[in-house]
């Protein structure tokens, strides 16, 4: 089998915007996540669960679409600030455009989600400014995608296993896919949950709780 | 709720190399398909069934990744000619590259598949200079996908809603995305199937078998 590999070069500009973002964050006691994966994968439902578990914080969330405003009037039906950011067929959120978005949200709020496009290739290369980075991969996707998209894995805090509720369906092996990320990165955390059921939530979001104080405080 | 619109510029200079590739796919009489979905949504699955199922055609397979070989070498041991692409970080496959990739399969054959990099957004917006263009969207991502991404629906010649053994397990109304689907694309054909089952498999196999036809007389 005969493999060609094409050359890229990609230079990103953005990692000061970044900083900055993060500095003014920290300032004002507001942790940003940016919340990564392949469209469908369940990033939405996630976040509709966590503001429904979590009413004690003050949630904000950033929907980044190339179209569509469906996700933000879902995320506001449930009583949470969101604001749609509509990239203009842009794949993904750099720092400048999610400085941009932030300056929209002009209430306080202890989190703020930045929903990114649903890409699993193009999020991974831009530095958002955010103060964590988590992933979401649905067992419905298959436990390759550390293989074939390493870079996300690579970047990100955590990830996220979602749908367990279907694993039954699929041919996933959690097993097999936590040794494969591991290899990519040793401190990642790793949350399989089902967003549908509520089960596996309460780590995930006590995790989320323990970064949120270490950002407070640091 | 606000709405932030952010500026894009984006051009393509490859629609050149495009239609020179076309030209050149069209003298050998080897009908080239570029099939695009997201990350998991089963590319190599359905071109494993029609690998299996349409032994009478040569077909070859021009896997495009970031990373990994995995689905090259599932492809090749299913007996189909195979070339395994590396992109270097690229989201897309352009005409360039697609046309490198063309020259890498020595043999002739009757359909040259590109399973494109697992990417929703940028594959759709280049042409690679195939004579088809066919996307996959799994029942587990959803059925407002295309109101999120209408590009990719705009430019496929044909869809596939693929995993539809899964369905009583999503929230998934055909009718609802067919309508959707059809809204941006009066003239696409969209045939629900399951590779793993089988169903379904027939009708998109004669479309195929139709497309190869008219590619191979006009």
């Amino acid at each position: 089998m005969k493999i060609i590999k094409l050359g890229l070069g990609v230079t990103s500009s953005n990692d000061r915007d970044a900083d900055a973002l993060r500095d003014i964050m920290r300032s004002k006691g507001s942790l940003l996540i940016n919340l990564m994966s392949s469209p469908g994968s369940g990033k939405t439902t996630l976040l509709s669960g966590v503001i429904n578990d979590m009413r004690d914080l003050r949630i904000a969330v950033l929907e980044a679409d190339i179209e569509s405003d469906v996700d933000a009037v879902k995320i506001e039906s449930l009583g949470a600030k969101a604001v749609q950011v509509h990239t203009g067929g842009m794949c993904h959120m750099d720092a400048g455009m999610t400085t941009e978005a932030v300056r929209a949200i002009d209430e306080e709020c202890d989190i703020m989600f930045l929903e990114n496009v649903g890409n699993l290739i193009c999020p991974a290369e831009y530095d958002t400014g955010a103060g964590l980075n988590v992933m979401i991969l649905s067992v419905t996707e298959g436990d390759d995608k550390p293989l074939k998209y390493p870079l996300m894995f690579e970047k990100s805090d955590a990830i996220v296993i979602s749908k367990t509720d279907a694993l039954e369906y699929f041919d996933f092996d959690i097993d097999k896919c936590t040794e494969r990320v591991r290899k990519l990165n040793g401190n990642i955390r790793i949350f399989p949950l089902s967003a549908k059921t509520g089960d596996g939530m309460k780590p995930f979001e006590n995790w989320l709780r323990e970064k949120l104080d270490e950002w407070k405080t640091k």
